[in-house]
């Protein structure tokens, strides 16, 4: 068939609630652009250890590489919290990232002008912040071995874990993120800390010769990861794009989302490498968690959700001008006043998560 | 002889223009309070490359494990920033870390009400902050084995470095830092990936033991790296002690310290094991670096290693009314509006190290 399959993981906490409202606007470009999807639903994190005994199943992890796409919601929740370590919710979105080989993730920090003044930074400091994160998201500490808990001879525990990447996982990585620099404001800033692991000098050099040969034409700077740390704080409009490992990427990025003072605001793209096509596996999922305190009572966010969705039409659909008219109804939400609570302000109208999703369909 | 000895390793950049202020302040001490100091110099960074061939000697390196308190400036500067990997001017610091078993770093970010607008956030989220933030300084991936880059059959390279934790060094880091919470909010919260690492679920395990044991009356609480970094935009005066790894601890310490808006004005301390006598090995220095831009030109901020010195009178020499009198002299300085180029602000009064020191020595 023509149609283009999604495989749609709501997951844990306010995962399903968000999702909801995606697939009410999956509906609606369906019936009024004529894309095809043809949806089905499957179970990943908290709410499949509980139904299969696993955060993840064989099955629904077929499922993903199947799908043309995937849309996740979000896993985890104190109910889970004390798991062993191979069955925490967090195992399953792991393994996706990994049995998918979706190793880059981008992670746009944007500040829409509406919300500018949500930010616990200056507005000046943020107001039309613009910032591409590229995190390395199936090597580095997150699944390097060897790893695990081991009892010492003498009684005592040691825990291990290994930073590893070789010269093609940085490459990589690192290609999708020029790419994205020449589209955009053409800087990359590779960070890392060349000055204290190996592997880190590894990651600049590649970086480096990559600049210095494919992409003379982009600017490219390296950064100490704990000097970025400061700098997406004192000055975030410097950067454009950032590639980084797993793990720097993980704080990194978070750093950066929140000072977007929008959370609930923010998507997020997980891609696999191109294939003859042209074609990525991808999954794309808000950048917010679970949210159990609020979980089930309809005040959750669909925005971030929403914009991942339309990350997905612009990136695994080439559905670029669908993707900006999402966008737009999403900005002119916010702009009209509309605000769940996590982006509530005095003189805006407090809506719910079906209402939010309501005035996206009206916008569309 | 009865009086204390203290090596001062003034390093590069700005380091020797702040610590002759240092310097300064130590002759006020003795002369004016008695205190009798026996100090001498030393060479480390890129300072000592380039005399000696390595960032620190093992004469000097003998020195600093004899002194009763080592002073620190800054190393680094883009002069050495392509040196080998066992070159670096920052291999001398790691050195100094390790050979004097320096294994608590207490990086404290406070900020002084006078420069509460000086930081990127709204002044309301950082008035009278007051975070400590103990980091682990002799483990983790920052000295774990193996490490290093090593060519693959297939001609690819690989980068390698790992994250390793032992029970004792996790508790002793630990002990330190709830004794600290003790003495301030009774608060502490630790941080790790326990979520993605194993070593971060020993850490956890850990704190925790300790928690329900030496230290039920402290109120414990634990935080994924990534969420700590945005609760530290987000809320920062949410914290009273932070625990932390190397690496996470050198990301979130240098996130806090900018968000006091004032990094010229933050010192630390690194402190190891208490022998029987109570007494600790201990290196102090500020929490900036080496300033390369601004180096050699007299404009730089000396009040953190002023304040560094401060901690050490408090911590090392248990001359408590000393520092609390070097902190309310650098307190005072800063109310009347003398600034350094770093915090300058609107009606202050610009003035560079040397101005500087002397109204520091006026104050006290
Ligand atoms: C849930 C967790 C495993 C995950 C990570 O650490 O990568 C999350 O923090 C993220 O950033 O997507
Ligand atoms: C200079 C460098 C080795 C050092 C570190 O990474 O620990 C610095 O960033 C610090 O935080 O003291």
């Amino acid at each position: 068939s023509n149609s283009k399959k999604i495989l749609i993981l709501a997951g844990d906490g306010i995962g399903p609630e968000v999702m909801g409202e995606v697939k009410r606007t999956l509906g609606w470009f369906e019936k009024r652009r004529g894309s095809g999807f043809e949806t089905e639903d499957g179970l990943v994190g908290g709410c499949s250890f509980d139904k299969h005994g696993v955060p993840l199943t064989d099955e629904t992890m077929q499922k993903a590489i199947d799908a043309d796409a995937v849309l996740l919601g979000a896993v985890g929740g104190p109910k889970w919290d004390n798991l062993p370590f191979k069955d925490k919710p967090e195992r399953g979105l792991l393994r996706l990232r990994k049995d998918m080989e979706l190793f880059a993730n981008l992670r746009p920090a944007l500040v829409f002008d509406a919300l500018a003044e949500a930010s616990s930074l200056k507005t000046e400091l943020v107001k039309g912040l613009d910032i591409m994160i590229v995190r390395e998201l199936t090597g580095g500490v997150y699944f390097g071995s060897p790893r695990g808990i081991e009892t010492l001879p003498n009684g005592e525990r040691r825990g291990i874990n290994t930073q590893v990447y070789t010269t093609s996982e940085i490459q990589r990585v690192a290609r999708v993120a020029f790419e994205l620099a020449r589209k955009r404001g053409n800087k990359l800033c590779s960070v890392e800390k060349a000055n204290v692991m190996e592997s880190g000098v590894l990651w600049r050099e590649e970086v480096q010769k990559l600049g210095d040969t494919e992409y003379k034409d982009v600017q490219l700077s390296h950064m100490y990861a704990d000097n970025c740390a400061m700098q997406l704080v004192r000055q975030p409009k410097q950067f454009d794009v950032i590639v980084t490992d797993n793990l720097f990427g993980d704080l990194l990025s978070d750093c950066a989302a929140m000072l977007t003072g929008s959370l609930g605001m923010l998507p997020s793209a997980s891609l696999g490498a191109a294939d003859k096509g042209g074609k990525r596996k991808a999954l794309y999922e808000p950048v917010h968690g679970s949210a159990p305190d609020i979980a089930g009572q309809g005040k959750a966010n669909p925005l971030a959700c929403l914009l991942s969705l339309s990350m997905m039409l612009r990136y695994s659909f080439d559905q670029g001008e669908d993707a900006d008219l999402l966008e737009k109804a999403a900005n002119n939400v916010v702009a009209k006043g509309f605000r769940t609570g996590d982006i509530m302000a005095p003189g805006c109208t407090l809506v719910g998560t079906k209402e939010m999703g309501d005035e996206i369909l009206k916008e569309l």
